[in-house]
């Protein structure tokens, strides 16, 4: 951490963009580029002036890049905890490249991806669990995820983690007494008490790691693949859903354009339409997408909308028993079937009558999708683990936290020593330390972890 | 200007994003939706805090969308010249959202697209030609369009134009004493002095207008077209053109993907490559861009590659006298030519050889390309029209100066009346005050120019 780094922060292409300065030479380097001398400005103030360059063509001897807003902040007060700044910029490649590159020039390091973040774990401003909690809450699409990320990021989990870690510590103390006198046989702890705790211990661990099927696809959205033949509307179908949850954030001139397409939020929760191209394209081309095809996204899909319009049986096809169907009739507007019965014939059960064209039944069809989402209520306050690292780290500690509920069994024969049991618990420990971060010692793991965030970040 | 405006100003999708507020309510809004009170916070100072709601659903009453930063600007002194506030926050589309959402909620308006630009306008922080060098700044991709952008910002060519008001308003002045006294018949002003002054005037109207391609050529880009036989490797020198000047800014995760492809940069200019769309295809099928095309291509170019290999003749095609032609002669890493004589024969001239491939020879095709370009040195702090709004505004100008001269032609047998000659300085002026917007005076025009900026400029 002897470099001081820097990175822009926000994406290029707005009207404005805030590069990022971390490091014991954050005001050294400030100082050879600044207009202004910000020497004895105190921290969490603003500063107007610009960024300079020495020219021998221009002729004041001093090239202008930009007139900027200079933020200052002094360790350990700031997101990283050591001294830094914002430069807010005009947002234009050019200028961001040039004040980037002058930084460089001055002695400043490009930060690799999450490094202001890692900093500020290294620097104990928040544990492991806390930092990805930043990813999270930057990536997040909707009130659910936003509401853990956030949840995360102010020590929710951290401090649940806390609880857990002391009451093991207590376990952990306990067995280790009796290996400090092993040689005169005793037993000082009640096993049966011991292993109410570790059951106690193990329920919770569990609990969290159930959570993750709800957190995976609260993160990732939900599959779902719309299958009918052709000319029954699929297109219209996928165009009437995501016309119904356009984002408000504004798409006009300078901001990026959205690239994840084909993403719906209902309620909070993201349903994720897959293969879309297939059922795209028919707009401009003869209906291709066959039922191999079909079959191929309804394998990859947790909900399968089976369409056809009326007086067309569904199609049959054969599904998984673990996906949910939600069976859907389409032009709705157009005349009444003339017979039910045609679809109870080939599948009974409910039906939805929806017009993709006109809107009618879309608002049925959506509450279908999230009743089969079978997202559970979640309390507020509950941590939801949604990160794959964590998962592993409690199934791991779950696993070593059984062996030593299994030694503790009252109706074991031959139980183990009581240090087998002890190295077990420190294994479960330890584990539980790798969410915080308080048991990962290698540099690869942590860069590893933070590799996945972004620049500037 | 009585609406409290708020718009995102930095793009979506990066670490932090930068909510602007601006108004007379900034401060009562961020007092409703701002964990932290700031009533008596100094201006220029920084703020963490958390952008909070009242909620029934939460514990504590209180949903948390974001811990911030918000920085504070008292009026007259902040960009906008009114109170205003910059919120950062996580680069969450959702917390985005959010945050905006309560902002509108709360009392304040979404803001137009140019709108904080407009109104620092309006209170006279900036002329008009300073707020369009912020778009100009923000759009700029190059050295050459940033200083152009930068030099207008900081007022030099408000200055010029302040310049040239004053001298023709004493113009105007005289001419109008002898309004004054019409019925007298006196000729205060010496005619030969006062065209004299006008010519000058006129003289410098004129090479601003005439800085108008220059600058239109650097701020569009030069339009170049590569054309020859298929699979003599016009696909391998686009992309080898191309490789060259890839941006440094960041495209890692996170960042947004340049969308404008096929520009490149050479020492500060801009060359913008046409049709490329029919060379970038031939590497996936057979090369299909006919003679028809590469002419049409040819036609919207200024500078012409006609690209052949060893022991091919160039393509006989016929261009237009304005074209710059440069003969380049690819695969140079190959087999020497077996006689020079072949391209003599059909094309004297200068021949540049190259390998696309190795890239000998590429860095004397981006010489060339620069000449071709032939844009004028610009002296430093010369203003450069890069805006067709000034250019027209100016065209105007000297057309009604050129009235004014001619009426004042020594060998002048019937001379205008002199009230024809004031009213025709007047139009100047007032031409010219368009482009520092003193003489614009209809809102509508306003909104016009600044609807081209993008939302939170």
């Amino acid at each position: 951490m002897k470099e001081t780094i820097c990175a822009l922060a926000t994406p290029p292409g707005g009207a404005i963009a805030v590069i990022r300065l971390s490091g014991k030479e954050t005001f050294q380097i400030l100082a050879k580029v600044f207009s202004k001398n910000i020497s004895k400005a105190l921290p969490y103030t603003i500063h107007y002036g610009k960024i300079i360059v020495p020219s021998m063509t221009k002729d004041d001897g001093m090239e202008v890049i930009d007139e900027v807003l200079v933020a200052i902040f002094h360790a350990p007060h700031s997101y990283t905890g050591e001294d830094s700044a914002e430069i807010s910029c005009h947002g234009s490649r050019y200028i961001i490249q040039r004040i980037i590159e002058l930084l460089i020039q001055n002695g400043a390091t490009q930060a690799k991806p999450g490094e202001f973040t890692q900093r500020a774990f290294l620097n104990g401003k928040m544990d492991l669990s806390q930092a990805e909690a930043v990813a999270d809450l930057v990536a997040s699409t909707n009130r659910i995820t936003h509401d853990i990320a956030m949840s995360q990021l102010r020590g929710g989990f951290k401090n649940e983690l806390k609880e857990l870690r002391e009451q093991l510590l207590h376990l952990t103390t306990l067995i280790e007494l009796e290996l400090d006198f092993s040689d005169q046989d005793v037993e000082f702890a009640n096993r049966t008490a011991l292993r109410e705790v570790a059951q106690n211990i193990n329920h919770h661990i569990l609990h969290l790691t159930n959570s993750f099927h709800t957190g995976n696809a609260l993160r990732n959205g939900i599959p779902v693949a719309i299958i009918g033949a052709p000319n029954v509307g699929k297109s219209t179908l996928l165009n009437a859903l995501l016309h119904d949850d356009r984002a408000i954030v504004s798409e006009k001139k300078g901001t990026t354009r959205d690239l994840i397409e084909d993403i719906i939020q209902i309620q909070g929760v993201t349903f994720r339409f897959i293969d879309t191209a297939g059922i795209r394209r028919t707009k401009d081309q003869i209906e291709k997408m066959g039922i191999e095809r079909s079959m191929q996204a309804a394998e990859r899909a947790q909900i399968i909308i089976l369409l056809t319009e009326q007086n067309v049986p569904f199609p049959d096809i054969r599904l998984k028993e673990d996906k949910a169907i939600l069976h859907v009739i389409n032009k709705c507007d157009q005349s009444m079937p003339s017979s039910s019965y045609l679809y109870h014939k080939h599948t009974p059960g409910q039906y939805i009558h929806i017009s993709a064209l006109t809107g009618d039944g879309m608002k049925i069809l959506e509450e279908a999708l999230l009743r089969e989402a079978s997202i559970p209520e979640i309390a507020d306050g509950e941590t939801i683990i949604t990160n794959i690292r964590h998962y592993e780290a409690l199934s791991n500690a779950s696993t070593h936290l059984q062996k030593v509920l299994d030694g503790l069994a009252p109706d074991k024969i031959s139980p183990p020593p009581t240090d087998l049991l002890a190295e077990d618990l420190r294994l479960v420990l330890s584990y539980l330390g790798e969410i915080t971060g308080g048991s990962i010692t290698s540099q690869d793991i942590l860069s590893q972890i933070f590799s996945a965030f972004c620049v500037g970040k």
